[in-house]
């Protein structure tokens, strides 16, 4: 699926977008059952931004960023912009001028697994992304990839109107068909989460609010007093 | 040594751990010999902390925190809870639930050889945390490691009881037996850096400030006027 | 070229080097025809740098800082000292002594393809460093290398003299002899890119405004309305 | 999507398979139009094995191979177990064992990106595996994941039933719906292949045989005799 | 613990040596609790050799193979050397010289964390080594380091003595207290293995030998036919 | 430089290229002082290969194979084609097609800082190859590189027609106005070598051999019998 621009994609409104937003990378991964990360080395290129939008895809070749300005034309308001690449690459394929043009049209954000240069002009911009590389090395535009096909980035499947959520621990994707469900997961996990932070702010164990001694002992767990204990 | 769980570690005094975290990391590896350095992919996940403690030892499996909510029980205020993995892994073990725990406890900061979530919030609490990497993937609690048993910890030795100091410049593991020695030993080094800063900032030369002329020369360093000088 | 000290170097004047220090790393290296960046693992110690210097160059052997000692009395005003290392290695070859006597100096910043070290008192300082890792590893002074000869610094070739930009996109070497000629070619390009950014965000698409409609589909990219009208 | 088995799989005809195990890896990349190929970090155990077979998909957690035993009972004659994992991971989770039991229903061979041990027993076994590494670490049976679902394996993505083709270049995935097609292809770039093999055998240049000098020209390709024509 | 030699280490008998070597690196790492593995990016310069041996311990600086030297001095017939280096470094520490001169000593092999050179020789005088890479990288002799203190070789603590057992699985580190105890549980464990080797190779599957289907209707997997089951 | 071709070349003559074929990697890599090693990560596609050549240059765009076409037509027999890359890649650049078509060159191997494929090819035809990756991707024709310019491979510095040496123990540069001296060192190296391995086989240590007992002990190297005398 090579040389391919999909135009029409589906998209989650803006309400469900806020919602998982604020939940956040880390809890909304957790509510949709550990699926769906982005590899770690994926980094945001400033501290404190989160955001959630529904994906464009864009494959490139290496070293080449034809596709991103194909992409643009496809972008709406809250969209956000993720980058595959047909090989492992840490060319500089996003500047401030794609980023310009890309936040005239309501862009929130990119991921894109390779990499992206002009650094702290994007930071001024606030526009925010998710790179593997930061990297000035400038890339060609003479080889065509695709636009809103599903892509493999940073190991994770991205379909086209999937939801991506990105803030400081990283990037998840959540499946468009279930972008609701995962929002409602996500909220009961916060409030059960704010219920026990208060109980183990005031001292009691995990040990004892899981009720985990029991299987721990089960499992083999052994308790001694010293090292020496263990020898013999 | 999988299964264990070690109730009793030596402790140094907090007169000590505040001296060996007031002179940091580079000067404390110098003055016990240049050793016990942990690699320097163990970076914090927020400038500007730097803490000693004493190491209350956690051997996990990839992808499981079972053992970090067995490791709570065992801190102290002012320990220092140190995550070796039985193989190399970046998975989220720990995140803002067992910080508020660990917290409760007067737990001085987390070096994990796997990967930290909720980074924001951690950063917000002020808990400090040296992780080989930042992800927001979920663990499982299924499997048991050890508690306070000598672990290798990205490529140190750290027996439970040993002195950590934890800065931007990384973490360094000192023998307990030693702590007392390493940390005038560190003393005596930053005084005799200080008076070497002044010297260097007025304009004299490290090469005459350590007589380093003569053994160059005997080492056969040559200078020349012009690179063309080196042909022939 | 092991073991010798070059003590003339070509320079390029204040002005030029204080132009090429304002268009930065990513306009510099576009303005150069896109080469002599050094790898994107060479990152800086703290954000916000960017500088431009004559490169005194520095071959130094793994785990052994004494040639940098060396380079500090080859320094004058406003150079930035590129260390190369005969083979990978992270060590903590710099540190906040040799940044003291190097400031007293005027030296503007330092490359390393190794590691460095005290980075908190070097932001302090505002002494600007790019290593390839941080790391309180300390060195020994045992084995010669050479100064101001030819280099090979993190995949990019410095002969000494050569302009070294370096800011949070990165580290470029521009070679003496273009330094003039790249610093025009770099200010034509930023003029253009000015102009470019204003059309962008005024709305105008890059696909517009680069005429990128009729090479992309002399290429045989398509567009469908559907993913479904991909199959078939 | 874990938690998971499914039994019935689409299955592409032994003919197909032979022919495209017979293409090899870089035919077939080539022949789907370069897409599908799995990360080059996947490296056979011995060299010289060449396979095509359908996929039956496992999803692992890190360190623990439980599903693997699932994924048995789910295999036909002539399939290929290709294992992802939630998380980077090089544990040692498949053996000797297994491979007799996988060898007993007619496995033609693992696709693993996780770690593989008895490689030697394998290699007499004559049982061909890719994995991301070679460990002797054991694993635990304590997480359930999924079989036969879509999974993202070295960077590909692999749905049940696609053909894999493994050899000594790597490992492409090629979809069920198309392996026919993509077989033809491969079938015509091979023929082609043999015929360019001769007239470049025979000392015609690809200059010519492919017509590049008049692209190249108009590229701005510049010729000169030496060296120092390029200066000014 | 720099700048030591220790003469007297524990040595373990050549009965229990060959029967450690001869069950191989897997199995003797599980039948020891699944610890004292080494990273598996250590690797065999060639493959089937297999060797067990007590480990004369090497602490070697980077880029410095002066202690190797030293090393071969303390060696006894059908010892292992272990080199483990204070820094990551990947020079050729270790060639033909001194595989000669262990070699006379009766040396078995050798285990080095940093590089190896003159493989085509090693191989042909049957000296095996497990290196982490393979470099010509000379080295110098300017620095000391220890011999026979405790080392972390590429993850694994190994103290003067410790059995070392390698193979084409990587290398295992045996406490000399339990070398005995190892041995005759990975003499049950092989006697069991090779039992389930045949009732799997007859066709039973895994399944229903470790009675697996139980434990995992209780962990909540769940059997579809078809991919479409799981959806709604 | 990029976008030239350079028709003219030194050339070392054919029995320097023996004599330096016939001492190896090591040998000639000690023989220069240690300089002009390629890093580790290049590796030869199958063992046993000993070749020693004068360098065509070229640099590659990622993913771009076109100027491996050009460089062929530059070729003269005893040649090794030397391919540096704009930026870290590992696509498959070279196969079988292009090895046919320098064969009949006379081309003596390659070296490339990418990707090779068609391995099992490329083994039968005798073909020697040192990348950086085994990768089947296929790249594009469609960006100019250059021909016989300086570049950087893998951290070494080539300049077209230095002499490259490499077998298993991997790649060195040698300049081509020191060929004839580097040959005559590394004989004289040889010799030596030779009668040191006739003295160490017989049993005398290195530490005699080489005198080194008085410099370790004056470097303050300490001897004790056991490990519970360092203690205290």
């Amino acid at each position: 699926m090579i040389g391919v621009v999909v135009r029409n994609i589906p998209r989650t409104g803006p309400e469900t977008l806020a919602a998982l937003a604020g939940f956040g990378v880390s809890t909304v991964h957790e509510a949709q059952g550990r699926f769906g990360l982005v590899k770690p080395y994926m980094r945001p290129i400033w501290p404190g931004a989160r955001i959630a939008g529904n994906a464009v895809t864009v494959l490139a070749q290496p070293g080449d960023n034809w596709m991103l300005h194909v992409a643009v034309e496809q972008c709406k308001p809250g969209d956000i912009v993720v980058v595959a690449c047909t090989t492992d690459n840490t060319d500089g394929m996003f500047g401030d001028l794609l980023a310009t043009s890309m936040k005239a049209r309501g862009v929130a954000g990119l991921i894109i697994d390779a990499g992206c240069r002009d650094v702290d002009t994007l930071k001024e911009m606030g526009f925010p992304v998710w790179p593997r590389a930061i990297s000035a090395k400038g890339t060609v535009k003479a080889t065509i990839g695709s636009v809103n096909v599903p892509v493999v980035c940073a190991g994770a499947l991205v379909n086209p109107g999937d939801v991506i959520v990105a803030d400081d621990d990283g990037v998840v994707v959540v499946p468009h068909a279930t972008a609701e469900a995962v929002a409602a997961k996500a909220k009961a996990r916060e409030e059960n989460e704010t219920a026990k932070r208060a109980v183990l702010a005031a001292g009691t164990l995990g040990l004892d609010l899981y009720k985990m001694r029991e299987p721990l002992k089960a499992a083999g767990l052994v308790y001694v007093d010293d090292l020496s204990d263990l020898k013999g």
